[in-house]
């Protein structure tokens, strides 16, 4: 099939997906990955950025060594006369989840002060144990036949200001897309203007990726079915299925209507989260959403994420969808 | 300890270091790291990165999950008042050896043709096996408390026009060299202009480094002595323990004064070595040496080695010194 280039330039990128810590890792065991999610995230991921109706083999993209196994399998003899996928532009960013956040703790690198032995340690260790994840992500998506490119923020030019975005060089994410691959982008540790160092959350990425490459929607997966009004354990919580985001960045519920309307939406931050819990991802995703574009917030592998991320959602929410709708108030 | 900074910005890299893929990987292993070569290159590049007289307790920067533990090592407690150890700038770029050169042959990434579903496929492919040996160089490197970033060539916008370095932002390389860090660069699938794309390979990239940031010295860790006559397997197989280079490019053999001197230094190139052999390195070495920056090409794990990285062939080579320089004869 013929690619016309400048029309392949002007396309534009379809979705930006954050795979969240708590969905791809376990969040209670140091450094697990949550092999079963991760896999059918990949599953749906495949999915949704197929473009056209045929289904099409995948082509496993992982020709990495099993463990225990000396040989590499890989059936490029089958590929011989295979036919190109066309997939829609994606670009992946997640979280560190159970990983990372030992290390970056423990040392403090999120408070910077790079020139104190521990930090410097904790910096690098933090980077190991995030990269690693960000391997595995890479690995899980090609595996499912998603051209995948891991990037780290860090070595490709992502700097803070106070653990805002200060630069971030966005052309080779640009050049990785227009070549067809999936940039898998991840919070990490970077150096900080003002504080040395610090991290460099995904979802302060994904926000900065939204503004310059205005995706048409954006998915958020996570480990509970959206955003509650208290802590989802507790047994009264209720699901908010629509934020409205105003003019002035404020944001109020629209659905459910509560009763106690100017009550403050109570969120869980855990402990060991140094970039902030779910009050930093609804005022990210209120950000996002003031820029026009859809934010959807979802459990991971479920039938409502297949759902957000397959782009269903951008004209009507069904009524049986069940996560949680943040968008611009006209 | 205070650091100035105009100074510390005006100090010069000490070394650039090619950790051989022969030499950190079991060549005829698939995917199989060299884990005693690894380790005592490791221990070496830290004796000789580190200044002053003074040894220094190893923090280790590795502080990710052992495998087959649930627990993370770290010894955060022991670092609070612990002094900042100053080592000198170095760089480390390393080949990929039984890593990646398996799925770039068999899709022949090298050629270009990133159109065609197997091409894409093997580029994410050898990405995927390449980033993973990174890994797990940073990794040995961190154990032993040099404190290192690893950097994927092509998603830090590295690219090539046949096969030459055609972009390649060396900003975030000088600013982790200034941050106190050693950059860990690898031979990578990357864009390439005319082809498609290509692999780029680790000599290629150790001589764009060499123009631009202009070390003292450059090492190349191998698995044989140095260079040799012949295939280093053959009985009569000469080393060539000094290789003068000339205003034009040419190179001669100075030392050992050889019976025939015109004629060609033959090498081997293994089969599946993507990237070109011994010829190659000797080129590259030689534009390199060119710029009046001393290259030596040694065995690695060894005294002659140790001795290399500590720069101590810098003025004169001893006689039982083992490998090979290579140097511009003005």
């Amino acid at each position: 099939m013929e690619l016309n280039l400048s029309e392949s330039w002007s396309r534009s990128i379809r979705c930006i997906v954050k795979l969240g810590g708590a969905a791809i890792t376990r969040k209670n065991e140091l450094e697990t990955i949550h092999d079963e999610n991760l896999e059918i995230v990949a599953c749906q991921l495949r999915q949704a950025m197929i473009e056209g109706s045929a289904p099409s083999k995948v082509i496993g993209m992982d020709w990495s060594k099993k463990p225990g196994s000396s040989q590499i399998s890989c059936h490029v003899d089958e590929l011989g006369d295979h036919e190109s996928t066309e997939f829609s532009r994606f670009v992946v960013v997640h979280g560190a989840g159970s990983f990372g956040h030992f290390q970056a703790s423990r040392s403090g690198v999120h408070k910077g002060g790079l020139e104190k032995p521990i930090v410097k340690a904790g910096f690098v260790a933090t980077r190991i144990s995030v990269t690693s994840l960000n391997l595995e992500i890479v690995r899980a998506l090609a595996r499912e036949g998603i051209p995948t490119i891991g990037m780290s923020p860090f070595p490709c030019g992502w700097s803070t200001s106070k653990r805002d975005v200060a630069s971030a060089d966005l052309s080779t994410v640009a050049k990785s897309i227009h070549s067809g691959f999936v940039p898998v982008l991840h919070g990490d540790a970077v150096l900080d203007n003002i504080l040395g160092c610090t991290i460099l959350s995904g979802d302060v990425i994904i926000r900065h990726l939204a503004e310059h490459l205005k995706p048409e929607y954006v998915v958020f997966l996570t480990d509970v079915l959206g955003v509650y009004d208290r802590p989802p354990s507790e047994p009264d919580a209720v699901l908010l299925k629509e934020i409205a985001v105003e003019e002035d960045g404020g944001w109020k519920v629209v659905n459910p209507v509560l009763e106690h309307t100017d009550k403050k939406v109570e969120t869980s931050v855990a402990a060991h989260d140094t970039t902030g819990g779910m009050e930093t991802k609804i005022s990210e995703a209120a950000m996002i959403a003031k820029l026009g574009i859809d934010v959807y917030i979802v459990k991971a592998a479920t039938t409502h994420s297949q759902r957000a991320l397959n782009g269903e959602l951008r004209d009507v929410v069904p009524e049986d969808w069940l996560g949680t709708v943040i968008r611009f108030s006209k």
